[in-house]
């Protein structure tokens, strides 16, 4: 069978440049397209930048990189340099990238190769703000039923938020974008953080990691340790979770999540709970369903085949 | 000592009624100056009436119940008759009462009774929605410093919401109350669902609450019974949370319970999430707190206490 | 025929201070049961201290003042000294009351006084916000149908507010109260600031004022120059409205009124147009019609009555 | 002097005809550089019709369309076919296009015009929702800067709104794209109802058009005729407003127009007042300004004006 297309729409970030890594050392059961690149956890410069050296860490340059919005659809831009360093990547070896950017819009790479492809092939893992993947249904409303599935990371319902009380980063920054995938009719999947603080990195994977010795698995462990020691100063211990690459392990091994089918409703109204994915997980409000939500991981397999695939990279 | 004096405001409602009967069996902690009704579970006429007979069954017939509110603040009623039954206590031998109602509105007997009082005399214990609490408030301010401590059964954060996804059925029916309370100033100790849930009842404890044999213990069970099955359907388990007696067994033994100080802002504003109580657990908002929310409890010493003190009563 | 019986619901205010001495400067028609004081222009002690000292004023010191509530129902309080001046009434000489404030709770006097009287025997008055009303509907919501009609002076459309771009001061200050009383089913009459703008008094009238002589209107003059200078500061011209009077003015004149039945919904959601009444001139949302909305003045005999009346004062 | 670059983004609709061919009546003054359709008044798939077809009644084919987008930024497609008929030019005689759309979505065309162009050369006359221009806002914010002028149709504040009691059409149908303009930063004027609704067409002059005799002339006067019955009915006079050529008559005759600069805000949270334009006409909130808000016209010389450059074209 081929390996399935997708396009990572990501603003690395340490834990995208996890998710980015592990589709990378998965040829097999996926094809990366193209990154797409979007303001988030720092400004869009620096997200380009960071994808491009991401790629170029796996010896993977010659996939192109396409910038996108600089800012939210509606709101102001929010970012996170306290958690992830001012570059983003902090860690990381960091080196000028040694190619240009693609010089085509996120939103149009996106909108053209879905377009372009077959009904049903193209795969959407956004793992930042859904600005662009929202800017191309909105520009473009007939990608909606071309998309094969839209896999996020994003949103939390059972652990609150981890930006506001009761909102998750990716989801604040860009709640109205949220708002229309959750209400585009679109295949979706979600992994939230209540899934998310499951995947915790322990210091013992984190040194077999160093172990394998190779550059790219050298740098990784550089980000991952950055990463962590934010969650030493939030958590008080030593295991962190890696949010971004359960997307990537959801698409490479479903069996290994839980979830249920709910309908999800984006507040975009209230300042007190602005960005809040709610999830109907009762079923109380009688709405269809419009999303999948992963609720549990079966850790250990999970971070044994993140291993697996980072080590196949240079 | 001098047992600790307690308005119990309240919506029986079955397991309000299991609050009550805690209450009445610890009388050397805990003296019930007053019950004081309020529509929300279901109507007045129906809570104010079923107040009475659970004092009556306890043999109490002479503490005084002050019909209060018959509306929310500022929104529509809401009841849960699919919860409670039409009665609100179905499950237990309904009597007329023997006596009436007490001449004064609930929100005056509060008023009245903390301004006679001395300062930190009087505890306040919601059972229900909070508009008799919150009326009292915008009607006397004064009283909110002479006011020893609200302990009230309410909200939900970390399991989201009983009534809609986001809002938990006392705070949902009346969220302008809440919010009086809430913004007040008042020292606050709420008992969410999050902690509540964990109170479950098993069918062996109730097997031993009907062979204690008096009559109290048996309508007891039969409203337990009752009420357990609607929680059968919804959880398909035969055990079942009591939820409010967790507010009279906080007073008796606090050491049973675990919680934090935090921020809790009560949302207002948006139809998605109206009602939700938006707990600060890990201080995101830096905003000062104002509740002590209790989020763990022991629950076998609980449900042996609730045993032994309804086996005291007639 | 009987004169009409009204409670007069205010936050004194100079412009308060006139619609209380044209109620009592017209006995024939109106007979002024009590005045309720509540917190709005400024705090609750100097709006009840300033209601006594108008009765005082006119030689009505028998008319009793009750005291009503010091915050809104769920919004800080908000007041307008900036307008009124510090004590309220600034420009009129004043004077300790010589008699007490009624030892009961306006809220209480409202629902005794409607519940006591015939169906249909009472009218509102309300000058201020709406709180010690809708606390009084929500407290008992039986007098709703028994209240004769409500006639308030608030909101404003077509003008747009006074107090923030969209909304006016009396439903800013408690827009959840004004809420309660809209959507209560009472009979309601609202005088916004697209109707009382056209009440303005001339200088011209205000020096027949003076020269009628007695000392009512005497301080009364003093008053009205004190809130027109107000008014030079913001219109650049030294005609200035008096608000309030307009509400008594339609219980003795409705032919010198002109409006129309629309829906009015109240603004409780947004902080950008919070308290704004939304009225639904053309009828576009289909609702029920709610409240009689006032647009239109006949200016000069509406001040030819109140000099008329003022004229008849001791 | 060269004429200013205009880009028209419309949605026609009658009125939007008319502020069409007075741009192309006046080619002296405007250089037309193209047309960008929008969804609002009819679906996109008619408004991008109806566009060429402008443009061909008026010889000027040539001159490229632009399709835009199909749907709101965040909320769904509110059309107004009981104000357009079902074309959105009912009254005129409707012919295919002989020409294509041009092969480029409007957003980019907006974004590569100005960023081509030199820094203040290109103004946008947006006659219908914002969609177009808030995307290519977002999309590419560098062109914020460098656009002469955004003047727009749109909004309404002292008459109220004209789609629900408080908002105007095109705001109405997507305030997110109004609040992404009226918060970028942009060179802005606003021609709301305020100011339309005094641009009213007589029958006299309607007669006038007519009697030009030219092809376009009759057909103007066609849809005139259309339009206007729609007024007769809401207002009861044969008199009826042209709300959009008011955009292209200020671009020609600005001195015919009364407006203050004021801070308007774009209400997007209240479902009651949603697209309402909050003009802080009194400047009490203190915020800076950010738009010129037009609230007067000189009518008749504006109506000599329209006849005058309708009658150049064939």
């Amino acid at each position: 069978m081929a390996p399935r297309k997708i396009i990572i729409d990501t603003d690395p970030g340490q834990d995208d440049a996890f998710a980015i890594l592990l589709a990378l050392g998965s040829p097999s059961e996926l094809e990366v397209v193209g990154l797409t690149a979007v303001a988030g956890n720092v400004p869009l410069s620096r997200t380009a930048r960071n994808a491009q050296m991401v790629l170029e860490l796996a010896g993977r340059g010659d996939i192109p990189v396409y910038p996108g919005c600089e800012r939210p659809m509606v709101r102001p831009l929010f970012t996170a340099e306290y958690v992830h360093g001012d570059s983003g990547l902090d860690g990381c070896e960091l080196l000028e990238p040694s190619r240009p950017l693609a010089d085509r819009h996120a939103v149009d790479f996106i909108i053209d190769t879905v377009m372009a492809a077959e009904p049903g092939e193209i795969t959407l893992c956004p793992l930042g703000p859904l600005t662009n993947i929202a800017m191309a249904m909105v520009k473009c409303p007939a990608i909606v039923p071309r998309i094969r599935e839209v896999v996020l990371m994003g949103g939390g319902f059972f652990e609150g938020g981890n930006t506001t009380p009761a909102a998750e980063f990716n989801i604040f920054v860009d709640p109205h974008a949220a708002h229309v995938v959750f209400t585009s009719g679109v295949k979706l999947t979600m992994v939230p953080i209540d899934c998310t603080y499951k995947a915790v990195m322990t210091p013992a994977w984190l040194k077999r990691l160093r172990a394998v010795g190779t550059h790219t698995a050298i740098q990784a462990a550089g980000m991952a340790e950055f990463y962590q020691e934010y969650g030493n100063q939030k958590f008080g211990t030593d295991e962190y979770p890696l949010h971004d690459p359960c997307v990537i392990g959801y698409l490479l091994r479903p069996d290994l999540f839980k979830g249920r089918e709910c309908h999800v409703a984006i507040e975009i109204t209230s300042p007190t709970t602005m960005g809040m994915t709610v999830v109907d997980w009762w079923n109380v409000t009688k709405k269809p369903t419009n999303c999948l939500v992963l609720r549990e991981l079966d850790n250990p397999p999970f971070y044994e085949l993140l291993l697996e695939r980072l080590s196949r990279l240079p």
